[in-house]
């Protein structure tokens, strides 16, 4: 069922490896309104540090701070290794194009995970089997063409009815459009792929942007490998939309009901 | 009621400015069981970009990764602007100690926080009165005897019964021991003093640290001036602990009932 060929979503987030400069391209299949998807520009930074040859460890967390517009074109990561300890590495990358301003800042956590007391309060989802729902085909950016949404519960309706404000919450499965395995990348990208809470809340699309985004990993890459899924189930939701900004978490989970990441998010919006 | 001169935080959290470059020192007033306590880093590199010449806006966003322990004394806190666009401001910030490695590293966004649609689907958690719960004093580690927390719901039980684990929720009022006007940094600062999740869940302390802490704040400077406040309502939360990591997540309230931040973490934990 899964594509063996080298798939669109690794095509768009593989750099070239240097020692601490790192080279990429911007993808055209994960573009998005105004400049590249953010989950594919996290999950390429993300890459370069899994592929880095000092690289010890699996993803614990990611913040990813979008600074300014990416354009079209070429890109420069720059990797720095900040802290190495026994069993956890502290990483930078910033992200220029022709030697320009940082357009996309992040800081990564790598940690050898160490058996311990297991223990998880957060309550898988209920939700109708992917199947039984139909995709959804309504926004035309590439970027969502590249994935599967099917919506539980919270399918956007831009109907422009304002009051009162609608629930920010979806309840959805994820899948790449050419199924993929899920790794921690495609997480890392997925934890990006919710639309915009606000465009839930007032039903209408309005200009929006991610500022600053946080995802942490709960499996460590063995243990996703074993899962050998190609999509999750993911709930999103928020808290607060005030004075331009809002917020967003979520969760994706396994469909053998593993929490496998959370993620948190500040958006800018104009409404 | 509020104390007019100079509080403990605040010379706990103040720098020495310098261009790129500020000093500060550790403080025994906020020290933990190891090191000083993380909101107090947190918040004093926050001063250090509120206090900076170049600053515009108001803190949206803090991420502060603990890379190393710090040790008693000086250290060093490189600031830098890493992009500045017409509302929002990117930096960085990397304490260091002795021209050593770097110990903790922080990205900050400040923003320029415009009129716009205002929607708060978060629900303010009821909570008895501050005045009618006794202050917790169970704990001896310094940092602790700087807050008075109040404890509405989820108060730690420290019996040892592991099974079945307990809940992780946590409800609880916060103040500065000497009540002292909440602004950012104290948010920042109280984001980071939940006990640790897995010390609810497993009822015993464990060895515990936070690893990388995100922070955002739904208030500018002016509106959280005009609620006058010395405490807020704070609920903390974990969805999974799992192979020696553990994630939060949690909301700051105003007894007015507005969400002032909301902050996760994941962080480490031996059991």
């Amino acid at each position: 069922m899964l594509t063996k060929a080298p798939h669109l979503f690794d095509d768009a987030t593989r750099g070239t490896a240097g020692d601490s400069r790192w080279q990429g391209q911007t993808s055209q299949d994960y573009w998005a309104f105004v400049g590249p998807f953010g989950g594919v520009t996290a999950a390429t930074m993300l890459r370069a540090l899994i592929d880095h040859p000092q690289r010890s460890g699996d993803p614990l967390a990611l913040t990813v701070n979008f600074c300014a517009l990416i354009a079209e074109g070429d890109f420069d990561l720059d990797v720095r290794l900040v802290k190495a300890n026994r069993s956890t590495q502290h990483w930078s990358v910033e992200l220029t194009q022709g030697g320009s301003d940082v357009t996309t800042l992040a800081t990564a956590v790598f940690a050898e995970r160490r058996p311990s007391w297991s223990h998880q309060p957060a309550l898988f989802p209920p939700a109708r089997p992917f199947e039984q729902i139909q995709p959804y085909t309504k926004i035309a950016a590439p970027w969502i063409r590249q994935y599967d949404f099917r919506f539980v519960e919270g399918d956007p309706d831009f109907s422009g009815a304002k009051n009162p404000p609608a629930s920010a919450y979806s309840k959805l499965w994820i899948c790449d459009r050419v199924p993929r395995k899920i790794d921690t990348l495609s997480l890392m990208s997925m934890s990006d792929a919710f639309f915009g809470r606000v465009f839930h809340a007032r039903r209408e699309l309005v200009s929006f942007g991610t500022v600053s985004l946080t995802t942490y990993f709960h499996t460590d890459t063995e243990e996703l490998a074993a899962e050998d899924i190609s999509r999750v189930l993911a709930v999103a939701d928020a808290k607060i939309f005030h004075k331009s900004y809002g917020d967003q978490s979520g969760e994706l989970w396994s469909p053998s009901g593993r929490l496998l990441a959370t993620t948190t998010q500040i958006a800018y919006f104009k409404a």
